[in-house]
């Protein structure tokens, strides 16, 4: 079978290419190509395995000839990230809303209904005065998204139903929770502090965190977000349960019980190298995201949060110790 | 002020410029000139009125220059109807979903903020496995449409409210229930014989009613659904509370209770001219519609629904008499 995914060179992306090339099937079919179409180009482990090709460039530019390719299956992870669509407004659009329709009538025009995965976000909720967002958003919540980037991908995820209930996919969306701890530089996400006030000061420098406390957010290992992906591809039509989007599930911690794990995996001195500093861009941004989330349906598909934070800690750090940087990445950490 | 009507020629949007031209202001503005966007020529008694100028053609074509004729209001109510974008899902992208994008970005562009009243619809709601339809759905129930239109509606209201976040537009979506009776012949909405079940017998002529007489479903008169879209404009942002969309009153009747008001209004004869010939397209399409709705927020607009649909079918004899073709739309009409 021949699978793409687009966004595979991102962080996300590529671990997930990893864990598919290393089962070597997907829902029974083995894997004997794999496109990771990205703006940059993969990793070169990924590079390296002689299933992988790589399309670099923009997908919009790319989307009709991906359609010709004939997929079987597709994950779609690119998207331009939070902080970025509600900074520039037309990118987002461009990025998540036209780059995303492209595609899918790419597909719909092969008629080959390829099984296709997209990742949402737990960011199309939010509050409005006529609906207020309850303290832990389910499945069956309303969405009224409060960001540029929540509409792009309640957009899409709507999308993706109406293709499928036409026959022109076999579509579901799941909605990850934020991903931490990334690796690497701060991105333009909302949340990419939620990474970087644990992998900053592992790595021996100060990191600001921009919100309270006391902000309780839902969280994903990556190793779990990539779990949940492919439990969503796998899953048979009736199990997935209809063709609305589901939330994949996520630890619902407190930044402050984000730090007291740091501490407990890392120890004083690394916690203490975290400093609080509002910035209100970030806050408010992060204000108009739930405080957490249950995740019901993907249960039934077997699918579980991660353990404990300290867990995700520990999965970071393990990580680390991995990558050729680990030196680098680890030079905080006491031994 | 100037204003725009989209789809200013067909039988809701000719209606609402009758009643804001006689009322000769909208939220406390005098209208100078009312623009009506659609695809025919607006009727003659519209085009008689000095105030008035048609842009006849496609609207997406369109879009661009009517961002730069700078409105200060705007109804967005052109739209490809639910059956003909079931059966032509290029057509109701295009129609649907790019036009109005287009129209929002052209009125983004301006940096005007023009007030935009968006006539969504409740065909946004129906019955997907994970979530099942409520009998009666309310402002705040999930909507996941069944229908490409319902999807398409849905949508742009999601863009309108983000537009609005923003400050792009002051914009408001309002879902109308089936508008009933229309006069003139089916159209290639689904909910056509909702209107046909009654106009065609006071025609003098015979009526297909594709769906059992069980079946319930919100309607509101021409009238009503006119005075909604009203209110809706003219209401401050406080009181239209939040961006997310809101239903419009419809009065929750069953097929034979339509056919009972339109014999107690209209006698026997009439009545018996009706036929229940099941078309599987057409039920299965109205089978995942909502059986009923509520409108609390409308109502705290001061709007309700109209008070019985014996009400709604005298409505349509009272117009037709003052129309010229009387004589033959109330032919099958005893006196």
């Amino acid at each position: 079978m021949k699978l793409l995914i687009t966004g595979g060179a991102g962080f996300v992306g590529a671990r997930l290419a990893r864990a598919v090339l290393a089962r070597g099937t997907l829902a029974g079919a083995k894997i004997d190509k794999l496109v990771l179409a990205d703006q940059f180009a993969p990793p070169a482990d990924l590079l390296a395995d002689p299933r992988v090709e790589a399309r670099t460039g923009a997908l919009l530019a790319q989307a009709t000839g991906l359609g010709d390719e004939g997929f079987d299956g597709v994950f779609h992870l690119a998207s331009a990230v939070s902080g970025e669509c509600e900074a520039d407004f037309e990118l987002g659009q461009r990025s998540n809303l036209d780059t995303t329709r492209a595609l899918l009538d790419a597909f719909r025009l092969t008629g080959k209904a390829p099984r296709f995965v997209f990742s949402s976000s737990i960011a199309v909720f939010g509050p409005d005065p006529a609906v207020p967002l309850p303290p832990v958003v389910t499945d069956t919540t309303l969405p009224t998204p409060q960001t540029s980037y929540g509409m792009q991908k309640l957009i899409c995820e709507h999308l993706v139903a109406d293709y499928t209930r036409k026959g022109y996919l076999d579509g579901r969306a799941a909605r990850l929770a934020t991903v931490a701890v990334r690796p690497g530089r701060p991105n333009g996400a909302a949340s990419s502090f939620f990474s970087g006030i644990i992998r900053e000061p592992l790595a021996g420098e100060e990191a600001i965190c921009p919100v309270s406390p006391e902000v309780s957010h839902p969280v994903s290992s990556p190793a779990r977000t990539v779990d949940g992906l492919i439990a969503v591809y796998e899953a048979s039509r009736a199990a997935f349960n209809g063709r609305t989007a589901l939330n994949l599930p996520a630890l619902n911690v407190k930044v402050s019980e984000m730090l007291d794990a740091l501490e407990a995996v890392a120890g004083k001195a690394v916690r203490a190298r975290v400093r609080f500093e509002r910035d209100e861009r970030i806050a408010t941004i992060v204000a108009n995201w739930p405080t957490g989330a249950t995740a019901t349906r993907a249960q039934a598909l077997g699918l579980r949060p991660d353990g404990s934070f300290a867990d995700i800690v520990r999965q970071y750090i393990a990580d680390c110790e991995k990558a050729p940087n680990a030196a680098q990445a680890l030079k905080g950490l006491a031994r």
